[in-house]
């Protein structure tokens, strides 16, 4: 087998065997595959796809090659959630502590932010003392006592998906569908959970900008998921506004925690019930969605969820005095106010250009191993459908360095769309395929 | 300017300007541009083609990273001829020294074959002594006496057009009408001659196996002529079937030089005749095609190529000898005999399969570095349309080791379709883009 007549397969769009899948995976996480081949098997994949058996037999040999996680003592359902990534997309903070206030282990592999998009991992990494390398009784602890945790794709335990990552990131085909299920449904393998849910963006600031690719992206997932005997539910949101108020790593986390404590914005409310539930009624099929809703909302109100996220920090090392004091996270040193030019109604917030924003003021990473900045990040005061007054306060700026800060707050005004009518308004969540 | 977005461009269709051209093609050949993200680039490339204003915008920007040869104190006309390669086209070998013949000076820069084509340089260089690698004073001496000579592209003369050359090999982008195209023509800008004359193949022996896509890249190449303001006339011709007899470096000299001498199989005569006459036109715009080909047919049965050649073989240091006693040419040890299983008219012989058979013995390189043996190859005794007896002798495979033998004859018997009926002709020259 020869990996020159492997990307010629693809690029005249035929399909790969199992046995060549495992040629190409094998071969490259060993170095045997050169990395120039292996860049153009993956574009030729961008434009040809990959086949619902494929994409299992790539998912399958994918997690063969990952170490999984031992959760054969953990009690109870377990479910795995995942998201496409999003701007100002903070939900995996709330929904895992969540649903594990309703006796479901979350074990969350957590992503880096890629391009203007941020990650989970760089968002609870903001917190003081936060330790995401946790091995594995550290780990069996963490769940067992928080039910849920937020762990770094290691090197050392999915090394092939890092791999794959980098060279997408740096190649061009991070947008690809189907690289995108493989990547999602192999981690879900690893994982070793009973199921999955996973959150697939569409809009602006999602990787899928349009709600075909996203629809393509939520049946690939649900369709190779049935191959493998794997229950995946894909629910496919808005991501062309940012989501909540807050844009930014730790200034998302101070809004989750408000949102745990029941004082969160309405949309990053009700994804967040919307996931948790979906989570609740693959962990017990006989519940039904407006049932665990009810219960979820309780738990969110009443404290649970936030008690959760409690013993996550404690687990995890960090400071869990942050929940309290805000002051204990990082805090930007200066900010900005963007006010409105003219009356009228807010009809977009371009989430891309807001993510792209934050990105230069050094909140985001625009390379994988860049450092961020944790502190800095853009707080909204309205979102879409708002009426507003000329000069009023659209959002704050929270920067250090004013590098870039001309050309951030231009780009954030020029996120802000103004006009005389009323937007017609988008719904939250689109579409659920399972 | 990054590559990574360069490379997104072009995946989503969009067109580079003559600035991106220009900083992809100067950080590939400083290796400022990793191979990984060329690959990449090369593949999007294959999908989404170039524009025409791109094609010369990379024509022009890849010929100034190459040496120009310097035609300056040649007097006459100069006419460059390039294939984009078959098996069994050894009309360079031809056409070079013939229309030397009628006044006209031909620089080859000479190609080595990929995969199972031949090319001209492997074939030159089975001849004892030949030395293609000649600096700037011997290539002149070279061309005034001979009036052609055959040039390796050397890691110095081109060293982005190796480089290219060498990754799209490696990484499945080799039959893309733009890439080929912009080697082509970026080749013609750095020999400095007149006019060109691109013979583009067509059917299963050539890159481009269907007319659609030949005709696109004969279309690409006088397009974007036009603008670099180079005058090209692009002959599609059929490449379905081996031309001439034989098949083989060593092997496909003995026939160059038997055509020379007035011997040639028809088909072999006419194409050298059409392109040898569509370079007289170009140089000498007044004379019309029929008594182009009238002289050039005289010029070449009285022996007037093959004195030509015999001084080019001269001015490169090859012993001229050869012309007489074809057993100073490799050789090969041992053959084989093809006989037809049946009676009836040969109605295909799949060009790819004979070349590739030749690859098998050795005698053609599947990766660029292979050592090639030049004395194996295959006489074709019959060709599409001949009416044959079974049992009757259809070729011979001339080999050395037998290690490959029994793969390679099923597959040149596989290669001869005989059928009941006789098959329509195929026209050898199909269409002239100009």
């Amino acid at each position: 087998m020869r990996i020159v007549d492997l990307i010629q397969i693809k690029r005249d769009g035929g399909d790969f065997s199992r046995a060549e899948v495992e040629f190409f995976l094998q071969g490259f996480l060993k170095g045997d595959i050169a990395d120039f081949q292996a860049s153009a098997l993956l574009m030729a994949i961008h434009f040809h796809g990959l086949s619902d058996q494929e994409l299992a037999d790539w998912t399958e040999s994918a997690a063969a090659l990952a170490t999984p996680l031992d959760l054969d003592d953990i009690p109870g359902p377990k479910i795995s959630k995942h998201s496409t990534g999003g701007v100002g997309d903070k939900t995996s903070l709330i929904v895992a502590p969540l649903v594990a206030a309703a006796g479901i282990t979350v074990p969350a592999i957590a992503n880096r932010g890629l391009a203007h998009s941020g990650g989970s991992l760089d968002k609870v990494e903001s917190i003081p003392g936060f330790n995401s390398g946790l091995n594995g009784s550290q780990l069996k602890s963490a769940l067992k006592k928080a039910g849920c945790a937020f762990l770094s794709q290691t090197e050392g335990r999915a090394p092939l998906d890092r791999k794959l990552d980098l060279l997408r990131n740096a190649t061009g085909s991070v947008e690809s569908v189907s690289l995108i299920a493989a990547s999602i449904l192999s981690r879900k393998l690893s994982e070793k959970t009973d199921a999955m849910v996973v959150d697939v963006k569409t809009g602006s600031g999602a990787l899928m900008k349009k709600m075909t690719d996203s629809r393509r992206l939520a049946q690939a997932l649900v369709g190779a998921g049935k191959r493998l005997n794997q229950r995946v539910v894909a629910v496919i949101t808005d991501m062309d506004q940012p989501l909540g108020n807050a844009v930014g790593n730790a200034l998302e986390v101070m809004e989750a925690v408000e949102t745990m404590r029941g004082g969160g914005p309405e949309d990053l409310v009700e994804l967040s019930l919307e996931l948790a539930s979906r989570i609740v009624c693959l962990a017990y099929p006989d519940r039904t969605l407006e049932s665990a809703k009810e219960q979820l909302f309780k738990l969110l109100n009443e404290g649970a969820a936030l008690a959760k996220f409690r013993q996550l920090l404690e687990a995890q090392g960090a400071n869990t005095q942050i929940i309290d004091s805000f002051e204990l996270l990082p805090n930007a040193s200066a900010d900005f106010v963007i006010s409105s030019p003219r009356a009228g109604y807010i009809s977009r917030i371009s989430a891309d250009d807001i993510g792209h924003a934050v990105a230069l003021l050094g909140g985001g990473s625009e390379g994988m191993d860049a450092r961020i900045d944790t502190a800095v990040g853009i707080v909204l005061e309205h979102k879409v459908g708002d009426r507003i007054q000329s000069g009023e306060r659209l959002c704050t700026i929270y920067y250090n360095a004013d590098t870039h800060l001309e050309e951030a707050s231009a780009m954030v005004e020029d996120a802000f769309h103004i006009a005389a009518a009323a937007p017609e308004k988008r719904p939250l969540i689109y579409e659920v395929i399972q």
